[in-house]
């Protein structure tokens, strides 16, 4: 690869650009954990992902990826043998069910074809057989980064109290927060699971959860092993803003701008721009000729788009190409759809320029990679961002 | 305004997009101007310097913007009542024939209509005519940021070399260096003026001169009063690595770094790759049924492309709703030309996606703003990019 | 608090002094994680850390805490039940028991005064007692940051192998790793746990194992449950130079530039630093009339000085009225030490002059709480530093 | 010099340790400076400016070095031939002499020694002979930098008041601003001379006048020739918030957080809080028993401490010796005091605790050279601070 100019494309569906402002705020000195400084700056980071989440319940914050945050619901709240429905949604569906598998649950997973949501129906279907109530948790991911498929959560809370059945709903938020509507409370949810690396616009390494009361109740009895995880020892720390281990403070710093952010342009307009810059990239899509993975626009997702490749196209090479060619990052198939989609990210701080400039770089890679494909992506993204504020 | 998200695109025509590695290189723990590590440093960058003004003659660096260059190329070879022959090609060769009759130059300007460069036949007749040799320097400048317009310097130096005049010829390359073929040495430039916010990919607050013999011997009996821009106190500090006042240390830190992105590329690509994007912008200009402000292709601007607004439409008006609407700045109509033109800044760390956010950004702002156009400039601009390696 | 100027001095044991050039690697644009760029850090990163760790092991990197990667070697190496010997020196030692008893271990806890390291004698007769060889792991804090006591871990391995007993071998290297002699493979350590900010000169956010050939084997038949710590899917995904999970890109890009850094001292430099600010520091503290915690010269720690707050004087009360005078943040007693030592951190990037600042501070801050103490440690240690290179 | 560990100490002068604040908001993205953004960061500069040097009257600010800004008093305020007052205070005052003798001024310049300031009696008796009111001007250096030597500007002031004399009195507050009691407007001072790097706490790079009325009316007639430096381009510009010519950006961010430190400190605090590092200085050098090169305590500086080296010690040996074994730099004697000082900068983002580490830099290197001098300086200095606060 030549020498590359100008500023990398990082679209890849998180780690997602990191604003300028939050790189100044993460390259503030590390203080003392245990200082007065810093146990003013856990309670705000408590407070402003309450309101990101929605939730008046507790937040814990954990020196993690994701995927810990993953662990740190199921060790909170699961006992070994435990009953647990998921669904076959993607990669990091599939990815979650693996981990829950070995820590000793017994996952009843509901296969999928990767290009829908959980289906609302099913999981009332599967509550209502299980009469002896074996089911302990209901665990979904929202917005599925591999797919580009958008599960419809509160629609799944419905189906759970038409049953009326007791298990936790657990659901992965880390590509919605932020990016697409969530409310922790008014839906129910028992424990949310969240990153820092995508609409919080941070680099990697903060995981965390909310948590709801049925949920703190229940992990009073659940008998996982756990220690890092362990909620009780962190909520206990929190109370005085201090951890119980060693916190990750420049990322935490990095997190009170990225709130700060989030507050000053606030939720629903952050929504509503995600979903704008979406539609328009899944008119580019059409416009090209390809196919969008999401089958059912109820469920498009306003983080990523998932592309089919066309026929005869292996997705890793046109990444490839456009990466040498045009200094973007795309992300790549995971999974069952390796070489088979390639996945535009259009989440964080992320504008109509920058996207216009993501489009582009994808009707260029076509164009270069001889894929059968129909010009005029980009105009159409552009005729639709111009028309339409 | 509202919030605004997502990287700003700073499409000026400077200062330019600074790259993240010059950033973090300003950003270094200031030192001792007059230690050990500093004098390594300022060896270092005169030596850089001389690579891209493509000299074995002086460097000399001010803490002083690209104005004060011009300022120091005037007191350092003239004095006072000298004649001088400059040419009216834009806003920056009348801003720089207004200091040098400030300083008491008299100087003979010849008019222009700011959509063609110095032509070399005018050159040779006025100097022709100057039977007496009383003109002491012919100033030019090179790339005109304010239109777009390239002069043909090597023409314009050959023209002066048939009549065989002893001016000394100086050369504003602000907004022509590592952006534009340049050869101090080759091309017999006696002096030439530089700064630091364009091809050299900093931030604003460096002027500098590269001084041929000729020029040097000049200085030696020039009676403008100097002392500030003065080149002899200059030379003398920087025999040792040092300078005559506090220089700008931190700058000097991101000079270092821009010098070797540009070494790592190499010249001759960086004038392709300049050349390659501003093609693609005028090709955009042209399928809007829009028309570039240069006249005459052997003329045109590797830099920045300054664009006639369309009938009846304000070109400052159409700027604004760009900024407010897609976070981008775009250059002013100058002088003349101010509310006629607007100009996009296409150099420095830039590459092709950020061209084609770049001209997306316009096409957008022109449908926004009701401007009689055509639709299908930034396709055309993918298209010549994806075709035209 | 009034507004305090100048830099803050963060002399608690850790997290340490971030230098510059780290700060500035942790500022760069985050990458895709799954990309050729990142491959080629991954492998760098794991290169330098055996390096570091002197073994040619494997190493394993976490985006957690250094508590992270205690946990990491429990699970990956132990079952359900299993009896480990552990030694109370102090509070960090008495957390991992607490962790290990967390997740299901019966600890052989060995008292101890918070004074002293493990005696290798008493690990000789505890292990000679286990006839049956029921201990599965020996676990030690090589460097105790609570009480600033180094235990021979060198010597403990001899006694180890006096016996003859196959348990494994665990030390916690968190606060002495590129501060203090350190050995991996030639002392013949199982796993080592460490984390990024103290001798590695990062903010917290990385935990990392070294893992022996012994520790490796028996992760195989290990049986508590494990899947965010499980060594086999993070160097399955290592060998291609990519994460199971999302990585702390940005802090891994500062791993590399802390490597770099201590690559250019040399390890053996740098414990030599080290050695010599802590003995200016012992000096200073006994002029002061003061007691350093540690009883035993054979165990002093290169990192950090507890010192044993005057009688009837408040440690608290003392590091509250410097941190508010001073700007300094010093260390607090932990647990059974709570009020009764401070504690000095003097590791990472750090000198004699900001040790001399740092003693300043101490000797000012006793002299207005009008603590008994005798002037003239800071001179103690000056005089030190000045007759002994 | 071997590698080098842990924050350098730059204790010259100025430069000054730039606060990372400071270095933070330097980093921000360079914005248009044509656009509406910077039109409101320019207007806060200047009125920050106006509180900082205690004035209502203009503010003019270059990209340039101090010297830059000593220019530009003198060619906006005299003519070719004009005679001016100056005071061979120390090295800087010798260099404004040179400046304006260069620029074509008849300088009358009264000799000194180096150890004192500018005496009022003199100036008063000077002015007093100058009858035909020849002298255009007086020009003063505030704090002689090279010397540690403050003039009495107030005094100064009240003697030209009693002669009656109607010569503009100029003043070089470079390093004096932000550090030492200052006064524009009530002191009658009609030109200020200032830049960024001491008190301002920024990279070299800016320099700055504040302008009285006085002086501005006699710029009008005023006929050294000048461009670069013209006030009134400036100030036509500065009134819709734009520049004449590109202006620092990135430095004018930094500008903007130093003031906004400045702000929340308060420059009665911070002139205290100089005076108290000042006195603890000599102090220190008194215990060395060595000599303050300041003969006249009511003229002591709070920025600055120039040592006379001891008897048959090279100042500049010992300068070399403390930056290769001790990782700071001192100022070097300038000029006629080459070699016989070194000079101790305490000015900017400085306290307690970086004084002592500097304080202690020094004694060791005494030591270490084996100058004749007593230990007991720092202990001095800490007695000093602990004991007054």
């Amino acid at each position: 690869m030549s020498i590359q100019r100008g500023r990398h494309f990082l679209q890849i569906p998180g780690p997602t650009n990191v604003p300028d402002r939050v790189l100044r705020a993460l390259n503030r000195p590390t203080v003392d954990h245990r200082g007065p400084e810093f146990a003013r700056l856990t309670r705000d980071l408590l407070e402003g992902l309450q309101q990101v989440c929605k939730t008046s319940g507790k937040i814990v914050i954990y020196p993690s990826s994701g995927t810990g945050a993953w662990e740190a619901a199921v060790v909170n709240t699961l006992s070994p043998g435990d009953k647990v429905l998921m669904f076959e949604t993607g990669h990091f569906a599939t990815m979650w069910r693996n981990l829950a598998v070995r820590l000793g649950l017994q996952v009843d997973f509901v296969p999928g074809d990767w290009r829908r949501g959980v289906d609302p129906a099913v999981v009332e279907t599967q509550l209502a057989e299980d009469r002896g109530r074996a089911i302990k948790a209901i665990m979904v991911v929202h917005n599925e980064t591999s797919t580009g498929v958008v599960s419809r959560v509160s629609e799944v809370r419905k189906a759970i109290d038409r049953v009326g059945h007791p298990a936790l709903f657990m659901v992965d938020s880390i590509s919605s927060l932020a990016l697409t509507d969530y409310r922790h409370d008014e839906w129910g949810i028992d424990v949310t699971v969240g990153s820092s690396q995508k609409g919080l616009m941070l680099p990697p390494g903060l995981g965390f959860n909310a948590i709801g009361e049925k949920a703190l109740a229940t992990s009073k009895s659940a008998r996982l092993p756990r220690s890092y995880w362990d909620w009780e020892a962190m909520m206990n720390a929190n109370q005085t803003g201090f951890f119980p281990y060693t916190p990750s403070t420049n990322l935490l710093y990095g997190l009170k701008e990225a709130i700060e952010m989030i507050r000053e342009e606030g939720l629903e307009k952050i929504f509503a721009r995600h979903n704008r810059l979406a539609e328009a990239t899944r008119r580019a899509v059409r416009a090209w000729g390809l196919e969008v993975n999401c089958l059912n626009p109820q469920e498009y997702s306003n983080s990523v788009t998932a592309v089919r490749a066309p026929e005869g196209q292996n997705a890793d090479a046109l990444r490839k190409l456009i990466l040498e060619r045009f200094n973007m990052s795309l992300g790549n198939g995971l999974g069952k759809l390796q070489g088979k989609v390639f996945r535009i990210g259009h989440m964080g701080d992320f504008n109509e320029l920058m996207l216009a400039g993501t489009l582009s770089g994808v009707e260029m890679g076509l164009a270069l990679a001889g894929a059968p494909f129909k010009k005029g992506g980009v105009q159409a993204a552009i005729d639709y961002l111009a028309g339409n504020e």
